[in-house]
């Protein structure tokens, strides 16, 4: 697959239905150099997914029956925004672990919402079923080529906003962000994902070198909380060599409490949990090495505003 | 006053020590037109006055005595910030109307901190006495020129950034931070002072042709409301016809509760009021005419992380 080129075609694509998402290079956070941050939580619907929403919509007919997404919460927010904003009916089946916030952000748009009691697993298990019954599109949350080039355009718009970084760390759940890094910079710079140590799908895929099944648990759960890894993103991690670390539950909150305290950045733990392995040390830059990191949820639990 | 020099200097003497903020142009709020917008309240201490202190302290000798503030909260946390990173002392007095929020981020510093009853004013009386008896040097919040100097790096920041807008809306309390891009931009771009309804000095002072003194209440005043206006703003406002519009508090929290929903960005009252006049329609722009809105404080209570 030519991902530059898919890649490239989304960003023309969704244009005119995404936000072009602000960079920063703050110092602090405990270390003694600068960070390039990309901040894609400020994205509608607070997460990177509109990316992948809107080009998936975009990229080819939609039938009658509208969309069906499983969701941790920010995908399916994403795919219900995007649904309403080019006239489509969509179907969001979420786990119960996504959480009120996220719940009511679905339910404002006005797509129709199952929650399913459990893990994401068993909300794909129900929107398949939906799928098969409905004759609606199911957008996949990480393991689609569209979802995937949709969120490439990430990467490729950072990079026109002039990202220095030798290495970019991001966070990984599905996969479907760094997936989408990794087939843009097709090794052009060092990718390194960062997973919680209680839902390390990519970890431990990497270890048994195919995409197997883990628990998930944690903070970050209900974003990151994937029980397997994408197969496309599987696929482009071990081409590329992405480098694997893993972040405790409270090295994500330090990284959280520290977004907000030095940057009145407010975000979700997934969306810290990049920094994190910086803050922790679970990744340590050699000396010279430039390094960026994605901040890329923010759909913090409780809603602050609420 | 060569102020443009001046900004200049200031903006050099301040480089590496406040946060180059990033500017992002979303569409929403309500609108149908994208709105530039500088997020100035992810410098450090979750406001603009970060530049102006940092300007202050760099631009002559600290006596031995240290530093002396009076502040609503923000322009204290800053003076207090920049004095620990640049090993001086402070004594920061604030109104109780500051909050706990606030109060308690000047303590973090390690500041010495003295809380008086009442307003502002009353915590201005307060620094005086202690300047007078200490030798302490006190930075005025707003009506001091290398205040000002530093609060106008933020405009100059911002055109170096691409600023398009034929118009910037700015919050006023006491003044120093429009009055540093009044000062900067002399002219070249519509300035458009906005006030709360309930704390309103340039406003009153602009209607009596004189700075006088006004009552100040509602959901920013702890930001916002200066007793009266700042001579040196007051002067720039009428050399440069700064336009001035009104908003209700009602007004103020939806556009900050629409920062929150559109734009994941966290802000306190004050750091949404120049938002509230283009959502409320307190100024509507001409067909055509490009409008950017300045964020400049994020000091919200309580703290979500608290």
């Amino acid at each position: 697959m030519d991902w530059k080129a898919a890649i490239e075609a989304a960003r023309a694509r969704i244009a005119g239905h995404v936000l072009k998402t602000p960079v920063v290079a703050p110092r602090g956070f405990g270390l003694n150099h600068a960070i390039e941050m990309k901040l894609e939580q400020m994205q509608h619907t607070g997460s990177f997914k509109a990316r992948g929403a809107f080009n998936t919509l975009l990229a080819g007919p939609v039938p009658q029956a509208g969309l069906v997404a499983a969701s941790g919460g920010n995908h399916g927010a994403a795919v219900a925004y995007a649904a309403r904003a080019l006239g489509h009916q969509a179907h969001i089946f979420v786990p119960e672990m996504a959480g009120p916030s996220k719940i009511a952000l679905i339910r404002e748009t006005g797509a129709q919402l199952t929650v399913v009691s459990g893990e994401y697993a068993n909300a794909l298990a129900a929107a398949q079923e939906y799928e098969d019954a409905s004759g609606a599109m199911q957008i996949h949350a990480y393991d689609a080529p569209a979802t995937v080039a949709g969120q490439g355009t990430c990467m490729a718009e950072w990079e026109a906003q002039g990202l220095q970084a030798d290495t970019v760390l991001i966070a990984v759940g599905g996969g479907g962000l760094i997936a989408g890094a990794l087939a843009w910079l097709q090794g052009a710079r060092k990718v390194v994902a960062v997973e919680p140590e209680t839902s390390c799908a990519l970890n431990a895929a990497l270890k048994a070198v195919q995409p197997v099944d883990v628990d998930v648990s944690g903070v970050a759960a209900n974003a990151l909380g994937a029980r397997r890894i994408g197969d496309i993103c599987f696929g482009l991690a071990v081409e590329h060599g992405a480098t694997s670390v893993l972040v405790s539950d409270a090295a994500i909150t330090a990284a959280q409490t520290a977004l907000w305290r030095e940057l009145r950045q407010l975000v979700e733990p997934a969306g810290a949990t990049a920094l994190a392995a910086l803050m922790s040390g679970a990744y340590r830059p050699e000396p010279g090495e430039r390094v960026a990191v994605l901040v890329c949820g923010a759909n913090v639990a409780p809603d602050p505003l609420a």
